[in-house]
């Protein structure tokens, strides 16, 4: 496995420039770009890394799965009564399927459905942000892991295309808190900088039945986890859901930062970060060293 | 496996009166609701039933599957050019999206993308038709598989949705052949007869690597089989491909004749059947049997 | 005239009951449906009146007029790089078309190209309300006309629709002030209180070649007045501005506070009010009336 | 008039080069691009005539008006019960409105509203192309008006998109004859060449209060000729019908081959004509000719 993932790292970091890094806010847009990273966490309690592994970034909307994990954690089923799990087939921040399906996001990965996610959390939490932020330190056994204050606070200030979503929502009478108050947890959420080390780590009971590997912590159950892997395999990616099962065969979750988790069932949890974009969105280094890792395994769920 | 299957046939037998049969054409609204069958084939050779699982069904957009399998044979992956692989987020005959994209089809499991890979397959194949049933004979074992052309011929007089479609590639320059023939030939694809023992063999090459069990023919290659699960997973239900995921985990396609096939990768493949559809045009009780089965086998994939 | 306004009053009065109180907010749902006014106000300087011509209510939409008015004189023709004078085809809230169009708004008597009429006159009026209160008293010849407060904090709290597309404007780059401060001043205007006779004489410019019948000022040119009834003929009823063209005939504005004025050019300024709308946001008995006047006259400018 | 007429020949004529003619059939785009005509017919009986105004073009979409009022004529207001007379805000070929309408056009001057109404007189005519022909020379009073039937052809064989359409229809239960005698019928009409003169005269019922001023027939009521003047008005311009009321002011038909005929109510009909189009397909020369008209006399009805 060492092995193969230093020969991934060197063949894939040449792809380095053909991407661009987000950079509809400033803070985003100062990342150096010529970084990738890669771990692999093993149910046996194996780490494997390369490259930058250890380097923290923004994991961005990596964070609406531990949203997601936080709503279905208190609140079960109900959750589905403010949204869907079906494939958006729209760019990630449309508001047109939005307004047709009259403020009922399709699934909790696009921002308008983490928006009503954060809304129900919102409702649950005295402090939003904080529970979210241990909860990240506790799953990844990383006290370390912080919010940039600069990052939220410059998506804030950027925020226009959330608020026209969160208040198009509450026009349908889908959202019921404080716009701007859920809009601050949404984006210090969104500003949670971990590594790869830490998001692999933290999302091990995705892989293990519903089981942190490192803390032993029950988080769901394992019916619970199939779900929230089935969410991520049709919806994970934005617009390139279906590319991601045809090309890579995994339940994952995106970020604008470059990072991208995915979950090999029973078996591994992974993260990937490489800066730089594709068009659609997503790391674009990140997702041809996924491709070729479940290539040679042939880790492909179908 | 074989008292289980018996056991979802009684226990979700009693939900048959919930759904509606397809009506929009005569030849379909006139089949007995009150039918229910079941049939998993694994890859060591055994073949379980249960309920009507020797009753000839018209197959419909089951046949999909088929087209694809043909196109990619022999045509590979140039097939992406025309159309793609992600899902569409639209009721699975609109035309909206459509003509938003251009005239590029979301994927081969709506009606749309299904027009345009017959299309390419119009012009690889002196007689479609015949081609096609015969590949249907002879994956499914069964020289008695035949198109019904009463079905056919009804389906062409209500033609005209899938009339709209096609002439609206075609006003994009991603439609080559006449258009009325390549409609008689996607009609008669839908109008194939087979039964849930029929598809389940049929189809044992999408869980056994590409290899039919049955014959032994190798009929694709592992990757290409790892990439048509992934597209059904993600786009096999019309607009239910995500309930499709977090109910049952598995790659499947549905039909509105109430057929369903689905496949556990690497050991089974699966055809269920019941006439009556829910809203979303996809066999109510069907859904309830493979939900069940998958369950209690715990055969999701993710 | 005055027995034609009798008759037509007589006539359309046992309509109302057909129709429905707008009632998205508690301070417009209260208003009394039994209520008709008419006002017609000749270049000559005659006015004739009937029903409850003298009754002030809440003129909505109809203030979008008077903002037009504001930044067509203080900016001009550059207004029209920020939003167009089409027909939007779609309902009066909707951001379906204002997302795909990228935030350009289609005309300026849909609410989001209303808005972006407010943003551009917010830069330009230390006290926004004030200065539209201030001309609608001055073209009325009534300094009597208040804002009523109590709507506009209705309105206010009711505001998640307006926020939106006013946010999704923002996102696009086309709104330039603090969203909440245009809102208010939106509200506001809208919440201005004045009867039919106050608009027959505050809009006698717009049938007088740009000069106030009642005061002497001129407040536009006559190229400019020929503009703005252009505009108002074909989309002053949101999606009825066909139908309106072909019953009545004329250019118009209407309010969800169910008063309509219109223009004969060169010869009247008309108001009717009747506070029952029908499905498409328009006085139903207004409409009616209004038909009948036109009709009996011969007014259609067609 | 004469001296002005020639003027604006004069000072238009140097915009030619800056617009493209159609070229989606061969038929069409051989067009010799450097024309420009115009011919104005009074009430009194005067035609003023310059440049261009005697030569056969191919009216294309201005045949939409003689199909509406020969569906008029025959069915009466039963007709909008097949669809509106409410501007579409869409391009004049999009499909999104007419499926998200279920098949009820916005109006008979947007293609698929046309092909409704050809739909409608199928119906009623045993030869619908010649009866078509025989209104056109009636009303022109030119006995050569012929249908060019190499461009008939032409504009048939690159029907995909009005087929998509009338299948579309169909589909809805909005098209009641066999669609391909439908778009042969429809495209006959729309390659009827006549000059400007040619529609000067045939129009002249719709200056006239319904009458024609070259032979005295009457056409239509008074009240049917505001009606499909006010239809103009709202959608004469496809996408540009309010351009055309800001900058004309008049009931106006353009087509794509570069003719628009215009009304003044009650005193003239006109007809410009110069084959290069603007982006929204409408003459680019032919409008601002008539904006030069209709500015210098002060003919805006609003």
């Amino acid at each position: 496995m060492q092995a193969l993932l230093d020969e991934i790292i060197e063949q894939t970091r040449p792809l380095i420039g053909q991407g661009k890094v987000a950079n509809y806010i400033p803070a985003l847009g100062g990342v150096e770009p010529n970084q990738l990273g890669i771990a692999v966490y093993s149910n046996d309690g194996e780490l494997f890394t390369a490259g930058d592994a250890q380097t923290p970034f923004s994991i961005q909307s990596i964070s609406k799965v531990f949203s997601l994990v936080q709503a279905v954690s208190h609140s079960g089923e109900a959750i589905w009564e403010r949204l869907g799990y079906e494939p958006s087939g729209q760019p990630f921040n449309s508001l047109v399927q939005l307004e047709l399906e009259r403020g009922i996001p399709r699934n909790p990965f696009i921002n308008t459905g983490a928006l009503v996610i954060c809304d129900i959390n919102q409702s649950c939490y005295a402090a939003p942000s904080l529970a979210m932020r241990d909860m990240a330190r506790r799953l990844s056994g990383n006290p370390g892991v912080v919010i940039d204050s600069v990052v939220a606070a410059s998506e804030y200030e950027h925020r226009a295309r959330n608020a026209a979503a969160a208040y198009l929502m509450q026009s349908f009478g889908n959202f019921h808190n404080d716009v701007d108050s859920v809009l601050r947890s949404y984006f210090n959420h969104c500003a949670l900088r971990m590594s790869c080390v830490d998001l692999a780590h933290a999302f091990s009971f995705l892989a293990n039945q519903g089981v942190s590997r490192l803390s032993g912590e029950r988080v769901m159950s394992p019916r619970q986890v199939t779900q929230i892997n089935a969410i991520m395999a049709t919806s994970g990616l934005y617009n390139e859901a279906g590319t991601f099962a045809y090309r890579v065969g995994l339940p994952g979750k995106s970020g604008v930062g470059g990072g991208i988790i995915a979950v090999v069932p029973d078996r591994y949890s992974i993260c990937v970060w490489s800066p730089e974009l594709n068009p659609a969105g997503n790391s674009l280094v990140g997702l041809q060293a996924l491709e070729m890792l479940s290539d040679r395994i042939g880790w492909s769920v179908y």
